[in-house]
């Protein structure tokens, strides 16, 4: 399999806030952005790995900002790093000022994906060439990601865990 | 106001077709399409013109290609000509195969939206400059649109109709 | 098969402008209301085929009015001519005033549908005899449509479309 | 206030049984089958009354025949009786067979509203006359529910309710 | 088949209220209740039968108190009565006050849901032992309930319905 | 402020997946459970804090178990932890059997949610007791989250997580 660079995942879903996806305060609901992310960070990780993908977990989603009804909102979700099946997609997301035009960053989220067959037994994808400097940052930080997850879920030693251990020395 | 590019308001809405959304043959309903497109469409005009925008009319849409649940679908849309208040936008959707990666051209449809101010009146938006070789012809193509929707609607005679006129001699 | 009248397949749907449908000016989102006739033209185009119908097209839609949430809006669908295998809906949408009880007209729209069998295949459809002078009136600019649908769409010369181009003249 | 007849109030919504309103076993769900008879017999109270309209109370309702995906369902609403300030709304819904047109009963359900000022406080609402020898009879029935209903809540003496009595003797 | 006691069946669903659930008063609509109420009352009587349940009546809601958009709503069901294949389901809906954390009851509804094999057909369902005092008074109230829905439904002569006739005397 | 235990703000949502819900393998859709732990912590946080309250971040959630279509799926949120303005919301999800009533777990998730008052500036909230064995292992395993998530965000140096460095020690 060839190796593939981050744009060839890239998925862009710009769209409204509508009411119904919005909260007591008239915010976008965090439920909703976290539906939003999941479906737009699915395609990223089926472009990559062009296999059936299922969500495995959320691994961190910061909420720094409300977004409010009748914005428009942009998920931009890429695959970060790519591991035997499991594939880590980053996820930015962008809010719009309809008078000036800026766009600011909302939020920031993580997810990971398996590619699987139509069985459900997890299947091998391609390995993940970063380019550019940002894409190189978060693809070093992957694997301490993945560590950490391992980690916690018990399944790795932390002396183990050699790129998240030099965090603390 | 400064005349801006069709790729200043382009929007791209890249978004799974969800059991809920899909007609009793498994396939995206055509209204929902409808919403989706008009969603992206009416994000484009906002950001041509900055203002808050509503659909005045749907000009054409056809449905060529049945898309199925499932699908990764892709909706472009963005202004292909302004005129004082209005804007038309011209919307191209893409569908893509998930083995080969392939996208191919599902549908296309034009809407038209009018820029108004807080209290609902028409205000005047930027001009538009095509560059491309296909946005040059679509920016063309617009105004036998406008004049043959305003010689349907009663409210230009044909003889007026130049750009139409010539079609038919 | 036996002609049919466009009272065979009027097809009626008054309902609530829900919340959920509305948008940032609290008025019916064009795209919902889209979808609505979208339903309601396709159980008209059943109505007179018997057949399983899919929208071929969306001919014109003008948003003429805005629909305040918790409205009653009323959408009417009847087959307007019926061509081989396709048909051509026309929509009316009405308003109506709680108070009073007036309603008011808000918009008008012409959908295709075409009859398929199971396989999708286009099979024949019944013809319509329209009976009233509205409906022969809307039956015979059907044609016109019709004409002026292929020639936009490449498919017949603009000379070849007798009863547009008597328009022109 | 002038009497009305139950054709005044009368609500026709014909629509289809979408994906996302089945049940596991792809019929229509229950719970929104009774949420479309709301919308419609809401409708209906308004029109009677030309007021705000709240759900007071939904005195029976029996599903006797299971509503497939993709069926056209149709739910008829009209007042059958009006009290001082409610109004008992009686709900007939069909399904029509594709092939051969024919409308089948699926359902009935009685529902009670109630008309308020902007304050919530219930005002009075016109009488119903009823002309067909059904809405005659409907309306009789009205009034052994309305009993019926105060007995069940203690807000009546079994023996006052003179209509419903005489039907155990 | 072993007898249950209600509290084997009692399903709590507890969640808040959207803005697509509420009508133009911004209280949660009765249509989207009355389809809560099916859901979590479906879910008692499948847990009592651990069988397919279908709905087959709504005998009796009263909408005493509007539930404002935003409140935390705790819908409780749980079977009140079991008859050969049919069971009653009582279902009580409290709301909660934010600052003082007070829940106070909104409504009460009874459900009549069949339970079926995989071929539509009733099958036996366990019997019910009601434990603490106000189980019991619903589980003999029930019968009352069902010799009256026999009785409006003409399936039954009004002489016969010993339980029901009592009341009248 | 008063503390409170675990028990205080413990809420259950016991639901049906519906089909709307579905992904294309007919499970319940990543983000639709994510949307729905999101509405169930917020209730629980409330209950805590009887604030209003906004999600400010989803920690980690581990999607480890397919839910299928028509499963019966229980939601159980409470406090974990309580810091200054902030808390942690431990969510289990467990999926019933219908045929055998075993319930088993499906997933769990961390989510933290931050107490506001009416124009968003964070206010303190009680602290929490935690009860039972399981109360206090997550109450303390809570800290170690914490300092994680600011190492992770770069507002706390490694060599001051004392709980998490003793991790690697």
């Amino acid at each position: 399999m060839q190796a593939k660079n981050p744009k060839d995942s890239r998925t862009i879903l710009t769209d409204l806030v509508l009411p119904s996806e919005t909260n007591p305060l008239n915010n976008l609901f965090g439920g909703e952005l976290l539906a939003r992310m999941d479906r737009a960070a699915s395609i990223a990780a089926r472009r990559h790995s062009r296999r059936i993908v299922v969500t495995a977990s959320v691994n961190n989603v910061a909420f720094n900002k409300a977004i409010p009804l009748g914005s428009v909102v942009t998920v931009e979700a890429a695959v970060s790093r790519a591991f035997k099946s499991s594939m880590e997609i980053f996820i930015d997301v962008w809010v719009e000022d309809r008078e000036s035009g800026k766009r600011s960053r909302a939020n920031e989220a993580i997810y990971t994906f398996v590619a699987v067959d139509e069985t459900g037994t997890p299947v091998n994808v391609p390995e993940l060439n970063p380019e550019t400097e940002l894409e190189i940052e978060r693809y070093e930080a992957a694997l301490r990601r993945k560590q950490l997850s391992l980690v916690l879920a018990g399944k790795m030693k932390p002396k183990d865990a050699t790129e998240l251990k030099a965090l603390f020395e």
